[in-house]
């Protein structure tokens, strides 16, 4: 949530500036800390909400399908309520289309309520209305007991991701080559929505990397006042991207293994959950969250092996 | 929230049946009963939540400000939970615009700050995106321990409606005459929230007339399994409408008198809230309550001075 998109076709990296201008503007007016999803507290608990935008040109490649579509639009909203360790309570989907088409809109619906099925909540209302481009704005309600921020993160502290990195990138890689079948299945990424409720006894701040890893480590460090420092080698990377990147190249060039790194720390939409915690909680993490550490918070800057990792995002 | 936009500029009245069929099919597909908003069982009591999508072509004609259109986004949302008699507990609203300008932003923040004020409620997060088209999408969230539906009604039931009617076909008016300022004033209404919860007590159905007075009695109607009879004469029509009409033309053609009832049954998107009520619950509404009593339910059909009501509507 409070994210702006702009074409995954243009890359990253460019054009920040203003849009952090808008967000600052958001951040003043709005009653909102710098989370993932906004908080009320009721009843001694904490709801969760979180809403999200996504449209044709910004968000699906061409070969992306209605059911895909419905999918990413939920899970992009059960990806920040997961960030939190929330609990998803249901979803709102609002879809515009130029035609409202009978059969795109079923595929969304029903990719929208088997996203919500993998994670164990509803699709319990919408709305739909006219728009020239397709646009989808999918809202979560969750409820977090004790929710898990960007902040708290204390020096020394692990810093772990979850999953594999560069999912996004390599779906993306696939369409482009028309490899349709598994940039959609990419695609469809599983919301952490079941280990994120599982890290929240544990982890000290958490964040999804949806910006990207690189401004994810910057945005988590900040709220946390902590620098971090992780390791290159320790990144878990999905190895359709590996392989998106030809293998030819990739021997003689280095600037194409260089564009493999930035993928992973710049690139975008990757939905795990980067988060930390102490050392000693380790022991108690329940064994089905798959995550890796890439690092440890520190007093100093963000580092990757030991140089100034930019603040570049991918702003989706 | 499930209604479907389209030109405001086309008028009201003809290309319902494809909306009419894309709505089933989301119902058919969402857990969502034909209320004005979806309800979630949470501890005793329930969550509230609706969504809706307003853009610049549809919902905001030339001469709309920023502020206006920060509120009626937010207003619209508001209304829903009025009218299941719920009290806010927050709104989050995503704006997607094709060139982020900042006092566009902050013109539609403000608007939207001002709206939840007044209904004492808050802006609590947000999306910003960037699309061709200048839209909005707000979600409101609230609680009732009673919500009032849609279904409920009893024959024999007074009819209500609150407030004045034709605010906002009076406010297109006066944008097509320039009147702007004035339009806009008529534009920002007030979300009946504090009248809806007031109501919740005593009401047996409600529902806002976003929709259209003839087709919001319908759907009451409908879902409570009863018919009603109204008066057209019990009809409280707002002045700027009247005035709106040249009197010369009034005067002298029944067709244009025969357009403002037109307007006033068919015509949207008014937010007052139309309600039904045993006629021994009226001593007991709080006096803060504007409404009118228009006609009463019965085991017939939907009439007005005895003519059968065409079930048609204005779907925003």
């Amino acid at each position: 949530m409070v994210a702006i998109s702009r074409a995954i076709q243009t890359g990253y990296g460019s054009e920040i500036m203003r849009e952090q201008e808008v967000l600052k503007i958001i951040r003043e007016q709005v009653a909102e800390a710098g989370d993932d999803a906004a908080l009320l507290l009721f009843r001694n608990t904490y709801l969760i909400l979180t809403t999200d935008m996504l449209h044709r040109t910004s968000d699906f490649p061409e070969g992306t399908t209605a059911r895909t579509i419905g999918w990413r639009s939920v899970a992009v909203s059960l990806s920040d309520l997961a960030a939190m360790g929330a609990q998803p309570l249901g979803i709102l989907l609002a879809v515009a289309d130029p035609k409202l088409d009978e059969e795109l809109i079923r595929g969304i619906l029903a990719g929208a309520r088997a996203c919500c099925d993998s994670a164990g909540t509803r699709l319990v209302g919408g709305d739909i209305d006219r728009l020239d481009e397709l646009t989808l704005v999918s809202t979560g309600i969750g409820e977090a007991k004790r929710p898990v921020h960007r902040y708290g993160a204390q020096s020394g502290d692990l810093v772990c991701v979850t999953g594999v990195l560069g999912r996004t990138q390599a779906a993306l890689s696939l369409f482009a080559t028309e490899e349709i079948a598994r940039a959609n299945d990419l695609f469809c990424f599983l919301p952490r929505v079941d280990w994120g409720i599982k890290l929240a006894a544990h982890a000290t701040s958490m964040i999804d990397i949806s910006d990207g890893l690189a401004h994810s480590l910057h945005l988590l460090a900040r709220e946390s006042r902590v620098g971090c420092s992780i390791e290159e080698e320790l990144l878990p990377v999905i190895p359709d991207l590996t392989q998106a990147i030809p293998s030819a190249s990739r021997s003689e060039a280095s600037h194409t293994v260089a564009s493999l790194i930035e993928a992973i720390l710049f690139g975008g939409e990757d939905y795990e959950l980067l988060f930390t915690l102490p050392e000693s909680a380790i022991p108690a993490i329940n064994p089905a969250v798959h995550y890796t550490v890439i690092g440890r918070a520190t007093d100093g800057a963000v580092l990757i092996d030991g140089y100034k990792l930019p603040d570049r995002g991918y702003e989706h």
